[in-house]
């Protein structure tokens, strides 16, 4: 597999970066993981946006252009020949200084790499056994909103659901609300509201959160922000997850409660997987 | 410079990890920045001892023993010929599969790096001017213990410092009280008593703070486990920090509330330089 570095296209085994990388001393760097679908990445404008918008708050100064970043994507996936993938992008401040200070970093590490994708039809469509798990994120936390890379909290998050054999973790917050997955939105179904926590419980700004809010206004059904604890989960109408790599995916159970099957949950996922099928316009 | 790469000295400029490293993906890693002194480790044992107890938490199988890395830390130093140094280690849990899960990832990346000491002997004796930074850490969290890679906090924290001309920032977690400093581990004297945040409150277990705790106790100094807020910074007897690259540095002011001198912070400090000049035969 080719992997791009920095502008260039190299050999995956030769792609390193140096050990003073900030991204490797202090996880200080960003990533977007999208998913290709027919060689097409979807809703690349939303993820660079995300990036973009991350990059100003930690003052990293990405440096490609949109479009420009969108060639090296383009020719990347041609040039692997995998045209259902997955993508990640990888932006590091880069060497710098010793010590958390920040200065001195002006060269950004720029790292696109593909992933093929792995999944049986069945794995689409079944509800996901959830799990809730230990680690706490802290409540109101703007920082949160960008897919940086400081993920601890979610791979700890991750074994967790491993080890219960679970699907998916969900992630309190230090308000003792549930807010997320590990890696994924959540969204439940309460009095036919659509209900999902606000970004200012300090949760990441989901592309796929955004997907689901706006298919919601499409359909007319009603969305609110809300908090919900884990007993709760009991009295739901329904709830899902989103998330790039994998779309709309209903939770059947949260540690060991059985959650019953909304309606609505089905229609959002099938408008969904209409925009990734290419069936809808829009979904380019 | 050499430094130490999974068991080889090899010239830094050589030294890479792969993109695929999950300490560059996710800050999947710990660290440790230990201070050099006369060609000697300060305080290597604690500091290892950390560093496994972190690992034992993430479930890092680290490859080295204490004995093991401890000899190839002395034989980094020699060969470097830089007897008053910091040096960091890191470990990463490595390459495994795409995703969060730690699942596959068997070959955790080892580093060694010295660095030279920048100082001059008037920055050690001045006291610092300190400011309160953004971003709360999550109150209660176990994981704050271990110096992960995890550091972004810290590194805004600090950015926050710079831009202030400020020598250090003051971080506070979600319950809103000065918990410890970007890089240091706080302390204040009340009523005659030296006190510091609980573990509980969400820091780092600093090895210098354990260090102060004992030299306290070698003095005779009452101690606590107490709290503080921001405001409350106007009624304290003296405050310092202390930090492994550092030592003891007496607080002088907390955004622009100058904070008195007390005694105790001179008598710490006095004795903890005894530690390091070798004159402390616990010292080494």
């Amino acid at each position: 597999m080719l992997v791009f570095l920095n502008g260039k296209l190299v050999a995956e085994e030769e792609a390193t970066v140096s050990i003073f990388d900030r991204g490797f001393l202090y996880g200080d760097g960003l990533f977007e993981s999208l998913r290709v679908y027919r060689g097409k990445v979807f809703r690349w404008r939303e993820h660079w946006e995300r990036l973009t918008r991350g990059a100003e708050f930690l003052k990293i100064r990405i440096p490609f252009g949109m479009d420009d970043l969108a060639g090296h994507a383009a020719e990347l996936i041609a040039r692997n020949g995998l045209a259902e993938a997955l993508l990640r992008i990888t932006v590091s401040r880069g060497v710098g200084v010793r010590g958390y200070s920040p200065k001195g970093a002006e060269h950004p590490t720029v790292v696109m790499t593909l992933h093929p994708v792995i999944e049986d039809a069945g794995e689409l469509t079944r509800a996901w056994r959830v799990v809730t798990a230990s680690r706490r994120l802290p409540a109101g936390e703007a920082l949160a909103e960008f897919k940086t890379c400081n993920k601890l909290a979610q791979v700890l998050a991750r074994a967790e659901a491993d080890a219960a054999g679970a699907d998916e973790a969900l992630v309190l917050n230090t308000d003792g609300d549930v807010v997320e997955g590990a890696s994924s939105n959540l969204f439940w179904i309460a009095d036919g509201t659509v209900c999902t926590p606000a970004l200012l419980s300090g949760i990441l700004a989901g592309v796929t959160r955004l997907v689901v809010l706006e298919i919601c206004g499409k359909l007319g059904l009603r969305t609110a922000e809300a908090r919900i604890k884990p007993v709760e989960f009991g009295r739901v109408e329904g709830a899902f997850v989103s998330l790039s790599t994998r779309g709309v995916i209903e939770i059947g159970e949260v540690d060991g409660q059985r959650i019953g099957t909304s309606l609505l949950t089905g229609r959002i996922r099938a408008e969904y997987e209409g925009m990734v099928s290419g069936k809808d316009e829009d979904g380019g």
